[in-house]
């Protein structure tokens, strides 16, 4: 496992710190977390489906706010013309017909009730913690933090490309209509993370720059990391729910 | 197990919500953690250990930032007089000499090396996760809702009480000296746990408020709790430390 913290030392040049960036990702990325990999495999439960659509909603729902967060911050028009097909994409026409609502059809689809999702109410606590850590990460760093930290979408092709096929073919009660949010991804998510690596690769010009480029895509992989293992925690064999949480109905 | 979400419909005497506080406590505080219990019966190894306390130090560093953000807040001259001594009990005098010194005190008894406890570079994401949401909480929530969640200092003693005789005896490298940050904590918690108390009985005035109070101290304990999670998933049977985390050396 290699560590990344001095990586930009003696500077990099533009195609250098893409190849570390996509190093991190190949090392870091939670296509690599066993929770993923139980996944594809076939033998996550029901209820461990459902407890990830669950929680991985309060990731989804932040999204907007985070990318608004972003625009906010944003002085170049052309950036922030740019940045906002982001929220057009997740919140819709009409907020409920975007990337938020096909991943309310995804949890619906599995067995949950879509109001009870919405609130959030039943989310691990370690979901929430993390979903938070993003948001103040892109309110408080710099900007090109915050642009950098959105390149796990280098990845998420690759993961989906893992997960809907595996998720199709092994899971009995899992429909193509279900996971409706995986096909506009794999041409938004390239369209974005284009952008957000040019970005990077253009204003990420000194070693501590760069630095801080890449420990915000270490951190970000850690976000999603860190969903997976409380997740596995709560959810997986042991079955150590915190109190307060979703807890499945017996099957 | 209690839901409280809507324990203050109807209004609560301030004694009828001391109860419900003093009954989250009972049911949600991190002396009912898995974690905990095996801790005082003796069966953590000395890597879970290291694990607790290099994570709690991350804990334990920020309470003097949180406790300078709620009187940053506080407009009475009075509370905010109160409250500096807790700051006080954590840094000390010289920065060096409080609480914050003696948690580093029980993580160099445990082997670990202070500076690498210091950086807080080998924290689980988790834990950084969970301590920057009570941080933003106390930044961002109302004044009563930031003193709420100190509240789980009611139950503190408790938990030393349980932890340090079962420490002392159950490992054979656990010194009274290591443990030295938890006997002033005995009569300091109190202290500051009445002070809060009051001020959330006296300020609680209506059923909103009561349960934005009851709320905080739901969301402390789920803090507490997330910290506990996180060390049990990396460091437990399983052995699933996230990418970058701490190693504990083979023994």
């Amino acid at each position: 496992m290699s560590d990344f913290a001095d990586a930009a030392r003696n500077g990099l040049t533009p195609a250098a710190l893409e190849e570390v960036l996509r190093q991190i990702g190949a090392e870091r990325y939670h296509n690599r977390h066993p929770y993923h990999h139980r996944m594809t495999a076939g033998t996550l439960t029901r209820a461990e489906l459902q407890a990830w659509a669950l929680n991985r909603y309060c990731y989804q729902a932040m999204i907007p706010r985070k990318d608004a967060t972003i625009i906010a911050r944003a002085e170049d028009p052309e950036f922030r013309v740019e940045w906002r097909r982001r929220i057009e994409d997740h919140d819709g026409q009409t907020g409920w017909d975007g990337g938020i609502a096909r991943w309310i059809k995804l949890a619906t689809g599995l067995g949950l009730d879509e109001e009870m999702v919405k609130s959030e109410r039943f989310a691990l606590p370690a979901t929430r913690f993390a979903v938070g850590a993003y948001l103040s990460f892109c309110a408080s760093r710099s900007l090109l933090e915050a642009v950098a930290s959105s390149l796990t979408e280098l990845f998420s092709p690759v993961i989906i490309g893992e997960r809907v096929p595996a998720m199709l073919a092994k899971y009995s009660y899992v429909t193509e209509d279900t996971l409706a949010y995986f096909m506009p991804r794999l041409t938004q998510a390239p369209r974005d993370s284009d952008f957000a690596l040019a970005y990077v690769r253009k204003h990420a010009t000194d070693p501590e720059r760069q630095q801080a480029v890449i420990d915000a895509l270490l951190f970000k992989c850690d976000i999603l990391w860190a969903m997976l293992d409380a997740l596995d925690h709560a959810y997986g064999e042991g079955g150590n729910i915190p109190p307060g949480a979703f807890v499945p109905e017996a099957r």
